[in-house]
């Protein structure tokens, strides 16, 4: 391991699988895993990188080395989560399905995601969110493409349907703001609340967003059958 | 009380009404309108109280002798805006109308007051979330009451339409939360874009909320009328 590690010019080292040793790649996503799992825990500003070094099984040097400093260990974190859940939705999401079956498999692998990883989920709904820059600039471009990708969807939905009058491209934007902001709320309640299950969520919010109040108070609901 | 001036320049005079003193709730009112617009548009950190002071026109220390300090200012601003938003909310909701009716009345206050008082919206929405606690506990009591006062209305709308299989408890409980959270992000896009008014951001997400997707993208529309 190289010496002072107090420079925070990157090391040349990334990726090398030299020797006996484990792969950068490979102790780096150690290190964020123990990142992730305190930060979401114990908050950011709580969080110290003695626990984050001891839960990876690493020296707090090391850590140092590979990921310089707190914040940019924060910000990596964030990173990867925001892209991981990113496409554990859009992999669920079959272009060959029906636009409310396309909706239901992103909902339903989006609050399955929030409740599978709690600390993830924390790390970027609450922790990124609540100190301030870099970190919320990063969590929201994450949020961007989201937004992004359900108005492509529904802008494709509303396409197929055919329909006179189909909502337009800035409808479809306000939609697809109304419908994420939704999400966040739910998966927010549902992991505070400890008592509503991941697909309880899924199938209120699709309830909601795709049959509207107006029918659900008269007793009518979504089936994915 | 008023009598020393020590800190810097000041606008002393402005907002005196003549010679009489004014009463210390007045005071105190021009002081937090202050504040929260130098904490809206500055956020929470790099707003001073040196700016908040002389934007308010009294001196530095007659604002730490009302409220105290920096911490107790920013509270007091998050408690006064989130009860002025929940009544601007209650109040426009008629309890005689009819369920849509109160929905569409109660977003449109809502999108208004976030529109007209765009500071006082990012004290709530993104400064209070983002500077950890105390502020982050005062909003989400804020929120849980509008959470609950939606969650009263729909389910006085479901014993209304008297038909079988309404929402239960839980369900109502999950739909509030979502409703809630697509008008929070809506209300943060619509400040953000400029573009938006916020009658067309109540009527994207009444159609949303009410109508569902599934049948907006058909075609369908809820009308006031």
């Amino acid at each position: 391991m190289a010496g002072g590690a107090s420079g925070g010019a990157r090391g040349g080292t990334r990726g090398r699988t030299g020797g006996r040793r484990m792969p950068r790649a490979v102790r780096e996503q150690q290190m964020m895993d123990a990142a992730v799992r305190t930060f979401g825990q114990r908050g950011y500003r709580a969080a110290s990188m003695d626990e984050i070094a001891e839960l990876a099984g690493v020296s707090k040097p090391l850590v140092y080395l590979y990921l310089h400093s707190k914040e940019e260990l924060f910000t990596a974190c964030i990173r990867r989560e925001a892209q991981a859940l990113l496409a554990a939705v859009e992999r669920a999401v079959e272009p060959g399905l029906s636009a409310d079956r396309q909706l239901w498999a992103g909902l339903t692998a989006f609050f399955a995601y929030a409740a599978e990883h709690p600390d993830a989920w924390s790390v970027l709904h609450r922790q990124a969110r609540s100190h301030g820059e870099p970190f919320a600039l990063e969590v929201a471009a994450m949020r961007d493409e989201i937004v992004a990708f359900v108005a492509v969807l529904l802008e494709a939905a509303a396409r197929e349907a055919g329909s006179p009058g189909p909502p337009g491209e800035r409808d479809i934007a306000g939609l697809a703001q109304a419908l994420v902001g939704a999400a966040e709320s739910l998966a927010a309640w549902v992991n505070e609340s400890g008592t509503v299950s991941a697909k309880e969520a899924a199938a209120t919010l699709m309830n909601f967003a795709w049959v509207g109040l107006g029918d659900l108070i008269k007793g009518e609901r979504w089936s994915p059958h």
